[in-house]
């Protein structure tokens, strides 16, 4: 790795903007309140953790670039979808997002929900576009992670426990589909572009280290909840709390939360060692997850 | 064509309904609640007109038959998807559907946005497990038709025009995205399934059909709602009218608007005739969608 970690962090984002800002139609294609709208849901802000995990997943075992920036588009079109439905009166009811006012407090409740099925409906118009044998198992590999087994459930059960306790296994059941399985799918993503054998080669390890970032993913960002201020998350601090969710600092304290997310970060450092060096953004970006205050 | 229609319809319905309860996880799977309502909203009703064209174009290219089930199957998960959003308080806010209380009456608002987004998921899912050559251009395709400048931005033109004038070409603009761009892609998914030869020696005839039958189905939709019954539609009837929404009767009148499904229904039949014999199920689909009383 002759490259820094930062100067990688610098070139990939900028390569998942030009990727995302190609794969939204312009502000004034019509009907143009929709494009606005879409594009002030996908660019300019966003940590675009998922998309760094499939190029440095899919750069662990040599997958072709072009692929990897177009996966990781569509990715983060179906988190940025997920977000602005989260966000709606009949879910979270959250008026800030990155700290901007969410998509319904501008545009309304309809065309919040019609951002979101479009922002859906794009990432696999993207990821369908990708030119590689391993397409269609990509698009079925992300569908399966957004739907009612993955994201989408995950929402469902989140939807159904608020008032009420979780006990911590129910709750990771929840956060493996809610968070854990587009985390999951990202590393898969990634990876799958390479190619049978090189996918194949390295899914095991790829697989334990995708389940660890994922929960350690959620455990951070409840400590985050807790110990986080508005100004720094970009949204509201304490809303867990507030609306009675439970989260792993709810369950199982901050202090043992904290030892949890640590752990996690262990055994995702050590899944990876079967890749040696070929492994270390993965390894970057698993202790950017863990330690960020954001 | 030694089968009757009425005998190809029975017979490719129940090909279409074993293809949507198959791919569907049962009612019990966790999250219970969500994948019930998913059920609820796809299984047991609805006049499958999308898997039909599917069927109906693949068949007369020679499209592999597994193919064009799985493909039907996934442009009716979408069509589904879309009417649960459409019923939803802040779009519509229906009560009925397919003489059915809608899925947001029975497991509320939140969940309801679930399913949609989970439906549009499986959709994905379904059709990237195809396994042919072309599944990645067919997951491209139905993705733009159902996307933010096909369906979606049908949709989003629809809710800005509510209670406006809206002049002829704006109506036909943003009928070809609401309902036209998924009929189309219905037609189009089935034969691309056979193969690019095929699709390439078919489409200018396909399209034109398409076309045609998209803009007649609205129209029909139109006369039929002013026209119609609740209990023949399994809708509420008059309420486009009640919703101030510009409609063909409203903007054409009620003869004119007959004379254009007349006139559209014949250009439907016209575009066929390269086709000869292998037409047959198209032709009679035309038929279907310009004649049915709901």
């Amino acid at each position: 790795m002759s490259q820094s970690f930062g100067d990688w962090m610098a070139a990939s984002l900028a390569r998942v903007e030009h990727a995302l800002e190609s794969a939204l139609p312009a502000a004034d294609t019509h009907p143009a309140a929709l494009h606005e709208a879409m594009r002030y849901a996908a660019l300019g802000a966003g940590k675009r953790v998922r998309p760094l995990l499939v190029m440095a997943a899919g750069e662990s075992v040599g997958a072709p670039g072009q692929a990897l920036e177009a996966a990781g588009c569509a990715v983060e079109l179906i988190h940025c979808y997920s977000l602005v439905h989260d966000d709606l009166p009949c879910m979270d009811d959250d008026v800030l997002r990155r700290g901007r006012p969410t998509v319904h407090v501008v545009w309304g409740e309809a065309l919040a929900m019609l951002v979101g099925d479009a922002l859906q409906a794009r990432a696999f118009e993207v990821l369908g576009g990708i030119d590689l044998p391993a397409t269609a198992r990509m698009v079925a590999e992300l569908a399966a992670a957004a739907g009612s087994t993955g994201m989408a459930g995950g929402q469902a059960i989140d939807l159904a426990a608020v008032g009420g306790p979780m006990a911590q296994a129910a709750l990771e059941g929840m956060h493996r589909r809610k968070t854990g399985a587009l985390l999951r799918a990202s590393v898969r993503l990634g990876a799958m572009a390479a190619g049978p054998a090189a996918w194949q080669a390295a899914q095991p390890a790829l697989d334990v280290y995708a389940d660890a970032i994922g929960l350690a993913f959620q455990v951070v960002d409840d400590i985050l909840d807790v110990e986080g201020d508005a100004a720094t998350l970009g949204k509201t601090a304490g809303k867990d709390a507030d609306q009675e969710k439970p989260t792993y600092v709810s369950v199982l304290g901050l202090d043992e939360s904290k030892r949890m997310a640590a752990s996690l970060h262990d055994a995702a450092r050590a899944a990876l060692e079967p890749l040696g060096a070929a492994g270390t953004r993965l390894r970057e970006l698993a202790d950017l997850i863990v330690l960020r205050r954001s």
